[in-house]
């Protein structure tokens, strides 16, 4: 059997990465569709793919990985639906059906970091695992769980960026979420830093930066602390903008040790291989695009062992 | 087939609860051991396994549910021994292998809690969910997580008692927990109410007793946020001694809708059925340990679909 030919799509407030291929060293086609009303923007996504198809005569499947939040249910009569989203326009649209409609292959879809978590799985930091976290610290902080070789998705999907953590003392700044004000977003994500510091945060220097630098690890370990005791990750991978910081993850580590406090006493997760910089960079979602692609698809085969004359022979 | 006979023993620091059956309502023979000694202790529970199989000549596998920290990572050396716990010479001890070793049946062994949340979920309150938490609220705070129907066991087990949470306004109490002070066990469990009031919670009365309950469902609903946004579970039972308070589910469901914020704003958080009451009560441990015993029996048997024959003939 030849690789399969997935098509895989980002989609995120600002633009959709549409790109069809089988891994992300191999990409076939790439096309970038800046956000703007849905209807056109997911009309040009689906017209990128169908040249595919005129083209090669094939697509296995698509994976999207979306903002949110998302409607990720089995069975619910909105699922792959947005709900309600600060994107004017967007709330209620169905992002996963045009492509199912118009390209009649299957779709797979979920959050935007919950694609990268997967995608970090398959082909980066966090390879070879089967219990992992992927956050990512940029403007806001988002984070995705893979538990038992699986994403999270019960109720919902996760909403790790709104935890709630504890001041650090003195920490007067009251937060920048709009539902929550001091959550973990609010106190440590990037618009939070620019807002506390009153510039952004890589234009800070000196005693500033320092400054920053040491809150903002001790923010993201309160938060880590409540997701290892929560969900037990073999690795935590951290991607986005504020993570890029240099020096921030021995920070980071120094900070989780501090606050975990010898308990459960695991050596593991002092040890440098435990809060890692994500690999795949911009290329995560996109890749997690492929694998919820390759999932869907899978998805759609029928079973060997489901055939009409059912059962084994063993 | 006949009705599996199973073996559960849910291992406490007080006691060990050992029965013979297939269901919380079809025991055809139970025990209790003071917790003594390892040696002495385990030999007794072994015995009276021993004598079941002496009697009906048939026991299919062994489930425990036990105190931790434990040992859980497959193909770990240690696999199924106790770390380091407090209770007097139990630390290291291997609490599966005798089992194992003496009565030649597979055995399965999880935490006291993770037992508990499967238990619920077969016979109890989370009956038909394939991801929620099961929670206790005694002396101290445990979790349980099962996710896409299996229990969280990443690096380790769940810890969710130590999760950090923000003081409530006014709180000076520094909190029990030895290795935290704060955490939530250390700001919410029995034992730290207890200290903070100079009396058992099931002492107070008047004032007192309405204040103690209103911060205990405010620091419970702000741990039940943090487990919520990483784990979007379908809902969340609690049992234990604090939870059986009249009148305290109502006062968490309150603070809980008010710590969300309306975010993701789902109405099911909101709903009374997603914060509840646990209903196996004591039995919640030995039901989980019939679930972790019936595990083992079906991991051990042969699948069919692996046979010398191999594959499937459709």
């Amino acid at each position: 059997m030849s690789a399969p030919r997935l098509g895989s799509i980002e989609s995120g407030g600002s633009k959709f990465v549409c790109l069809v291929g089988s891994a992300p060293d191999q990409i076939e086609a790439e096309t970038r569709i800046p956000t703007g009303r849905p209807g056109p923007t997911l009309a040009r996504a689906v017209a990128f793919f169908q040249e595919t198809v005129a083209r090669t005569g094939r697509l296995d499947a698509i994976g999207i990985a979306s903002f949110g939040p998302l409607e990720l249910r089995r069975g619910h009569a909105k699922f792959g639906h947005l709900a309600a989203t600060p994107k004017p326009g967007w709330s209620g649209v169905d992002v996963a059906g045009p492509f199912a409609d118009e390209l009649r292959v299957p779709v797979g879809i979920n959050t935007d970091v919950n694609g990268a978590a997967l995608g970090e799985g398959r082909w980066g930091a966090a390879r070879g695992l089967d219990t992992y976290i992927y956050l990512t610290v940029g403007t806001g902080i988002g984070g995705g769980a893979v538990i038992n070789g699986n994403v999270v998705n019960g109720l919902i999907h996760t909403e790790m960026g709104h935890l709630t953590v504890p001041r650090l003392a003195g920490d007067t700044f009251p937060g920048s979420c709009p539902f929550h004000g001091d959550c973990w977003e609010g106190l440590a994500g990037g618009e939070a830093m620019s807002a506390r510091w009153g510039a952004p945060a890589e234009e800070l220097t000196g005693d500033a930066l320092r400054e920053a630098l040491r809150m903002e690890a001790g923010y993201l370990a309160a938060g880590l602390r409540n997701i290892i005791y929560t969900t037990a990750p073999q690795r935590i991978v951290i991607g986005g903008g504020v993570a890029a910081f240099p020096g921030l993850f021995p920070l980071i580590r120094a900070e989780l040790t501090s606050t975990l406090a010898g308990y459960p006493g695991l050596p593991e997760h002092a040890a440098e291989d435990f809060v890692v910089p994500a690999r795949l960079g911009r290329l995560a979602g996109p890749a997690g695009g492929l694998v919820l692609a390759a999932g869907a698809a899978d998805a759609a085969r029928p079973s060997p062992d489901v055939g009409p004359s059912g059962g084994a022979d063993a």
